[in-house]
């Protein structure tokens, strides 16, 4: 097992990504990784590994590169480089911190679709109340999606929960504006009618005030909505965690009461913190391509790593492919 | 200026109908209201008032009735007349804290539309950081919506934003998934354009993570999204607020602690508390249309009369449609 990583995306690359390397190697014996960035940046951070290669590169893409033209024009970027090592075979997977715009673009571009996958989704797994955690996309990677690339993203999400999560018969939801049948507008409406004859254990229509109660296992949006989402529940969080400070430390008392509830604010950080599910996998290319949070730590990297072996030792790719073959040829349909 | 309001919709009626109403008349003394619902019920909780006056009914839609179904057939519910209070001038505007749908449909087909206004917007102000509060549009009387209806909010919102909450050039923002220009799918970018070109202060694309932020005073968007958004807002604060009373009550130590945080985790919740701003308008008819929280008590009432009397006062509805007229002469459309 091989994995490369864009060893210079991220707020805190290369300390981050390197040292996570280094701890996910010790953790897994059989495991290879490619660093891929510049060596004496990466060098700093690792220290000599048998397992530990580095691909040596001085291009990188920022957050401020356009997308799509960074991954044409910078053919020698850490990123770019990293997806290339799946599509030569070299690696199983890659994973990137990085300009999540552009490791999409490098997804569909260098390693590839599944083919019968119509759009890949970007799919994290987000903290519920219950330390479960539920899989939600598609979070951004294709902002006019369609009915069919919906009920594309359920089976996805359904074998990913399934075979990486260890869930039977995980719980699939579609993301509405009220629980009953026939809600929303066309797309969901045409949706809903697509997931009930899917091979998935379709539970139906969800709130987003229920998502962290954890109502399902999968949530299905599309990308607009899902990015939106996401976004509200990082912008909410943080504006409360903003209140609470403020709140906290408005008097004497305040800040020794919160000093007895360090541990348990904490915690509950901890609780909320989705880098321990790993990263949001792209689903639907040939092989696994995880974004990293941008402001991954070391851990958070490794939880990465983890993901993407995972990803990659139970053929979730295959696996999706097989499925949706499958379907076109019980539909009759030519692909 | 007479306002009416369905004296049985919402969690806390009509407790909390009848003692917002009481409220409300002893703040402004040119203030008459009709409270309109279950007589004796209302009178438990009513004292005699010159200014208060009660339309006797029995009917009434539940939250569980199908909303425009309830208010075809239920046309001697308390929610449908008060909304025809409105209809037939014996009243400046209505209020319910009852069925949304049920409240859009009466809206909609008893108050009726604005000439030119394609589609009511269902319009809360939302709480930020700072205090001030924003306009969100819609969050879900339209889930189908087209790049004309999104320009109609913002202009609807605009107006709204001026004259009723005194904001000088209120900045108007199209949610979206960046902030870049030429971000997001077909309907975005076509909205995009229009504003640019709307007798408005258009700041351009906003992202969802800084809605909390305060980073416009009226955000647009599709009724799906907004939905979604809305009820993520509530539903992360909700599971943020529920992950803390456990985590507060988990030893002896953070009891105590909580406790004297009490007072400061009070004000935090007031803070994010939108009935604070009054209720969630329904923009685009002939007359204000107020939707106040289904969990209202008497004080949030009373805010929502307070703003319906501030919309029939300064004539939003007719600066809506003189806008949206001169817009149609500018562009030489006919009407």
């Amino acid at each position: 097992m091989r994995i490369a990583i864009d060893a210079m995306g991220g707020d805190h690359a290369p300390e981050s990504t390197v040292l996570g390397a280094m701890k996910a190697v010790s953790e897994m014996k059989d495991l290879h990784i490619t660093l891929v960035g510049n060596e004496s940046e990466i060098k700093k951070y690792a220290s000599e590994h048998d397992r530990i290669h580095i691909l040596h590169t001085n291009e990188v893409i920022t957050a401020e590169d356009e997308p799509v033209r960074a991954v044409r024009r910078k053919k020698q970027s850490s990123l770019v480089l990293a997806a290339n090592e799946v599509k030569q075979g070299k690696a199983d997977a890659c994973i990137s911190a990085g300009n999540t715009g552009a490791l999409m673009s490098a997804g569909l571009f260098v390693v590839g679709r599944i083919k019968g996958i119509e759009r890949p989704a970007l799919s994290p797994t987000l903290p519920t109340l219950d330390g479960q955690g539920f899989l939600f996309l598609d979070v951004g990677a294709n902002v006019d999606a369609k009915p069919n690339h919906l009920l594309q993203y359920a089976i996805m999400g359904s074998i990913y929960s399934e075979k990486v999560r260890g869930l039977s018969q995980p719980k699939v939801g579609l993301l509405n504006v009220g629980t009953e049948d026939g809600k929303g507008p066309e797309l969901t409406k045409k949706t809903f009618q697509l997931l009930q004859e899917a091979p998935i254990n379709f539970i139906g229509n969800v709130e987003a005030r229920d998502m962290l109660d954890h109502v399902a296992d999968v949530i299905v949006t599309d990308g607009f909505t899902g990015n939106v989402a996401l976004k509200t529940i990082e912008g909410t969080a943080g504006s409360i965690f903003a209140m609470l400070k403020q709140a906290f430390t408005s008097s004497t008392k305040s800040k020794l009461a919160a000093g007895m509830l360090k541990k348990d604010l904490k915690a509950l950080k901890t609780k909320l913190d989705y880098s321990e599910y790993g990263g949001a996998g792209l689903f639907g290319l040939q092989a696994p391509v995880i974004k990293a949070h941008g402001s991954s730590d070391q851990r958070a990297i490794a939880n990465a790593i983890k993901q993407a072996r995972y990803m990659a030792e139970n053929q979730i790719a295959e696996t999706i492919q097989s499925t949706i073959e499958s379907l076109h040829v019980a539909k009759g349909e030519d692909e």
